[in-house]
């Protein structure tokens, strides 16, 4: 199979950490979203949204959607509830990685790290800010009581919210103020077979 | 098990819509959102991210975000393929759904019909009505050639994407050019104990 991705995005991160827990093979390639990568006709001919990250299987089948990816590649790991209520639970930390989290935290970050925070751009990044550390005390709550996300067992959920929050501070936060989320963050990169996500 | 709600919430029609299908019995709570409900202290605690739709479970356990809560309570039907990859392909779709449908389409749509337009917004209800049309043309390259978004069979996904785009119309969009969308949204109409969402 092969992985179509930037090792830059925190999206495609999440694929490269799974894999690398869990030994999965595949072949990487690089997509250069500003050079118009994800705009090709052979790019839009597998994902129409064209978006990184995609994986493309040996017989042609193609998923696109970095959490749709984790869950694909989770398939029976322990990473993986088997318990439907685990499983929605996972999910539900996923969907609100998409819709409360990734678009703040890693906007903010975006904003700050690639684009060195243009004055035109200062109230949006300041919005973002504020978004982003809605979404860290949400974290939080669950997390200054218990190992991982949902709960005793490491999963999916931890990677997909792993990969933008433990760089948030190249956005511009602050995780002084929580002490759950550290913990997190430490328990996570001591993993065996823990990879780190490239430097920008 | 009770399901705290706004009748006029796409994202908590989802579960009307699916528990209607279903038969799945259930009761329901007001949540209103402009006098404050889901800020308040007993609304956190179930919630710490302050969102309807919110499930709870007659055991105390809760469940949120939308997507999460059709996934649970869809075991065991036809709606839920069994297939890993066919779960996977729904779960792509309702991430779609979160990340680059709902954010602009139900935004566009709370712009226009909730707040009436005003001039101080225009330039965002614009850039919501592009990234719309982005998402309507996704959508479209599965519908036009195929009766539901993951195949010949329907699923959660057509459920989650059905419910803000079959109203789209409510925040500016036309369907004049999407004929394998229309189509899909008279299918579904048309299942058997079909449930219409609450006029606004």
């Amino acid at each position: 199979m092969i992985i179509f991705g930037d090792k830059n995005s925190g999206n495609c991160y999440k694929i490269q950490l799974l894999t690398a827990l869990l030994d999965i093979r595949y072949d990487w390639k690089d997509v250069n979203i500003l050079a118009g990568d994800t705009q090709r006709v052979d790019f839009i001919s597998m994902n129409p949204n064209g978006k990184i990250p995609v994986l493309l299987l040996d017989d042609g089948r193609v998923i696109s959607e970095s959490n749709a990816i984790l869950f694909f590649l989770a398939k029976d790991s322990a990473f993986l509830p088997e318990d439907h209520y685990q499983l929605a639970k996972v999910l539900q930390w996923m969907f609100f990685e998409q819709y409360s989290h990734e678009p703040y935290i890693a906007v903010a970050r975006f904003i700050s790290l690639y684009l060195g925070l243009p004055d035109e751009r200062n109230a949006e990044y300041e919005s973002k800010k504020q978004g982003g550390y809605r979404a860290l005390k949400v974290m939080e709550t669950s997390l200054k009581s218990q190992p991982f996300l949902c709960g005793e067992q490491f999963t999916i959920a931890d990677i997909s919210l792993f990969a933008y929050t433990h760089v948030c501070h190249e956005g511009g936060f602050s995780l002084d103020n929580f002490t759950g989320i550290r913990n997190w963050i430490n328990r996570i990169e001591k993993l065996d077979k823990f990879m780190p996500m490239a430097k920008p």
